[in-house]
């Protein structure tokens, strides 16, 4: 039996080499895993010794060889085959431990071309891929962490047909996953990321219970080490739908950097947010804004939850508190309530991938964009377009509301009072209703909207969601304008003696 | 010069040889393009003559070959190399022209894994990616839609470095797509679709202006051949929003098989939707649900748009119609209105692309599942909980109400009377609000709601919303059901001589 060993991550391959010449293996190999193998004291074969040909043009072809990819791809099954392959001299190998230099190193590392085009495997994919089609009798590892698993199935005879196609899939996988990565570095560095074809691919974090609604089933996927590393279960098991939720109240949470967030999220949108000098206390006016909604809800905490606010959690049933980091008391308060979920990232503040591009399925296919950022000067450089100014804690607030609307699903309006959110409507087709339904809401609730700043993610078409505002006692606004009724819209601001403000940019989020 | 060329989709193949050979290239061909091409007149040399090695294993091992990939893969910048070359007798390669054998078309011919497996490509995409590497030295055509363009680029001394660097990435793509195609395969296969890599492949429609906000950049991308055959752009450019709309009102219009459909969406969800006798009916009675949120909305229609019909859409402003197809007559009226825009099918009802999965960004990563559907026997299953039960007409709209439900964004609320759509709350974090906020907007259109149907898309989990449905002078409610308070809900159905009705499926849609 023959076994060809070529690794860019090399560890643990000296051990698995051992025990494979234990197994009765003949270990053939190239480059950097052959002198590796060899200082090791193993006995190996070097590639060219097999190939009857030297490698040639600085290693770029090493194994593109008939007598590598024959003794790999020839089957067993069959009587021609052993026949030929003994006629042409061609020898068997059992088995192929190739895993490939990754690309992705290579691009974070450098921007020169010819070294990024040197990194690309041409020898190591064309293996992988061989031994993955034969894998009725080869056995293909491109994973470090399946060495134990099949030095074990060797050694009890458990080298199943099913095992080695589990390998298979492993294979295509890495080679699938490496393409995939070359063709969107290419496109991004040449095609401004948005090339003739878009490769997604993700990483199984975990299968879900179920999919959004139970008879549908789900899975969480990651990109390349962005996610799970991050994400740490405390208690629970998070759903498909809490995935989306977290994400949603992580982002809006998150983007105020140092400053204490929280926010409460109910079907991906915020029904309570707020900043106050305590978690506690922001927590607890969060709540205010809408408790009924709330309960059931999501929580993102930009911080480390601690027990005065475990306890305040506690009064009322929450499905997931997501936070940087829990104290032990904290969790064994929260642990107190048997359904409650708790997920953490492990750091002092929520830690987002920031990730630059974004894409939501259609029919048939999918849209991809950039992600949507609100720029750190967004507010500061709005543009007053009435006779009043706004105060200085309305600025604090238009810098929250603006935000937290840029998180809301379009329609949608942000009240923001005293940097807590005191009424807020979404989703919506008209923005009026989304207008009319956050006050109304407010009212019900007993909620004094009085001297909040109301943020629009999109231009106000008509005048009337000011005179809502006006009548609920609003005195500052602020939307990206851009509407040909802005000029109507500033009238009203400027009857009421409102402060009106313009980004004049949007935040359309679907 | 010489050219490998190695297609399994042959067409055009010869006339392509010819012009290389009329500009001086000698050919290299393996297997069925070799026949090909010599029963063509062509000039051509068999890959074995070149490897000075046997085809073998029943064609497995053809090029994987040091002559072949050494010929390929030499720099022609560095001296050392061509040395290299010369002294081992490996001749340049400096065009490749290989395209795989669609994966796609063997697992939707054959189940037969025997058969699947042999039809992996080994040997090509090694190729493919030898080329693509040294794109510096090497044309790389793996489309035959670019052989005009290559001889073009030969002929007139254009074979620039760009242009060979376009045909790199398009060689990436096609071994990254290929790849990614028998991954999933294997993990839908094996592995119940949600295997440890989830490869989800694009190919660009078109650009739109921008994504969701102008300073996003956006992109329209299809799974393989899913889209761009059933859109047709009959006026206007379709923006990144138009396509989410489309799609979620082209979802709900859809469903009702051959009725005439009727759906008009504003920022994802239904605003109006009706099914009567004709389209122009259905239309007219769409936008009285919500005429103000129609302005600027998308429709579907599930039918042709005729003429009346598009004097009666003509009276406010649409963004974009939708539909099966238009009549000329049609075209030409809706075309006096400069802004708005048509795509069509070109089919006679719309038809959708049914897909398995769905899948939807979040921070790090996407949530992946199978697709929600409302099965035809939904409402017919239902359990009547309450002593009334519903009329012909009510079961009628409860059919119409479960499925416009569960095209709607969660928290939702539908009412339908006589088939149509009389109220609708959406997108809100307390289920609650959507019902109130339906309500209140329909009466302040002063639309009559009573004695129209309705359906949530999860369950009531207070009898709140049938308080207010009872106010309304609803007197039939369909909902999945599963509340701890069901007894309640019951109850408070029976107290107004309600119908009640469970169907045990929920559809949250986020």
């Amino acid at each position: 039996m023959r076994a060809l060993i070529s690794v860019s991550d090399k560890s643990g391959v000296e051990n698995f080499a051992k025990e494979l010449v234990a197994l009765g293996y003949e270990i053939i190999s190239t480059g950097g895993t052959y002198k590796k193998l060899q200082e090791a004291g193993i006995a190996v074969i070097e590639a060219n010794e097999v190939t009857k040909f030297p490698e040639c043009f600085e290693g770029r072809v090493k194994t593109l060889n008939p007598y590598i990819h024959g003794g790999i791809l020839h089957r067993r099954d069959k009587q021609s085959h052993l026949d030929q392959a003994k006629e042409l001299g061609v020898e068997g190998i059992d088995l192929v431990c190739v895993n490939l230099y990754p690309f992705k190193a290579t691009i974070e590392k450098t921007d020169d071309f010819e070294e990024i085009i040197e990194n690309i495997d041409i020898g190591g994919p064309a293996m992988v891929r061989s031994a993955a089609k034969n894998f009725a009798s080869v056995i293909i590892v491109t994973d470090t962490a399946d060495y134990d698993l099949v030095i074990n199935n060797l050694k009890n005879n458990t080298n199943t047909e099913e095992f080695r196609r589990d390998l298979m899939i492993k294979a295509y996988e890495h080679t699938a996953a490496y393409d995939s990565m070359i063709a969107n570095y290419m496109n991004k560095r040449f095609n401004n990321s948005m090339g003739a074809k878009q490769f997604i691919v993700g990483t199984k974090v975990f299968d879900t219970r179920y999919g959004e609604n139970p008879h549908q089933k789900g899975a969480l996927y990651e990109f390349e080490n962005q996610f799970s590393d991050k994400f740490i279960v405390v208690k629970g098991e998070p759903s498909f739908n809490n995935m989306g939720d977290i994400s949603g109240a992580a982002k809006i949470a998150a983007s105020f950097g140092e400053d204490n967030a929280v926010c409460i999220v109910k079907h991906g949108n915020p029904c309570g947010f707020a900043i106050k000098d305590t978690l506690l206390e922001s927590y607890t006016e969060a709540l205010k804004c809408d408790p009924i909604s709330a309960f059931g809800g999501v929580v993102a905490v930009n911080g480390i939850v601690e027990k005065d606010l475990a306890v305040k959690m506690n009064e009322i049933f929450l499905e997931v508190v997501f936070a940087a980091d829990f104290t032990e008391e904290a969790v064994e308060e929260l642990s107190r309530k048997k359904r409650i979920k708790l997920f953490k990232q492990g750091t002092k503040k929520l830690e987002l991938s920031k990730d630059p591009y974004n894409f939501k399925m259609i029919d048939g296919g999918f849209v991809y964009q950039d992600s949507d950022r609100v720029g750190d000067d967004e507010v500061k450089n709005a543009e007053l377009k009435t006779k009043r100014v706004a105060t200085a804690q309305e600025i604090k607030d238009m810098e929250i509301a603006v935000k937290v609307a840029a998180g809301t699903k379009s329609n949608c309006v942000v009240y923001i009072k005293n940097s807590a959110m005191v009424a807020v409507g979404m989703g919506m087709t008209s923005r009026v209703d989304a207008a009319k339904a956050a006050l109304r809401k407010a009212e019900d609730l007993g909620l004094d909207v009085t001297g909040s700043v109301l943020a629009s993610e999109a231009f106000f078409p008509f005048r009337d969601s000011i005179d809502e505002a006006n009548k609920a006692g609003v005195k500052c606004v602020i939307e990206p304008g851009g509407s040909i009724r802005d000029d109507e819209v500033i009238a009203a601001a400027d009857e009421f003696g409102m402060a009106l403000y313009f980004t004049g940019i949007r935040h359309f989020l679907h």
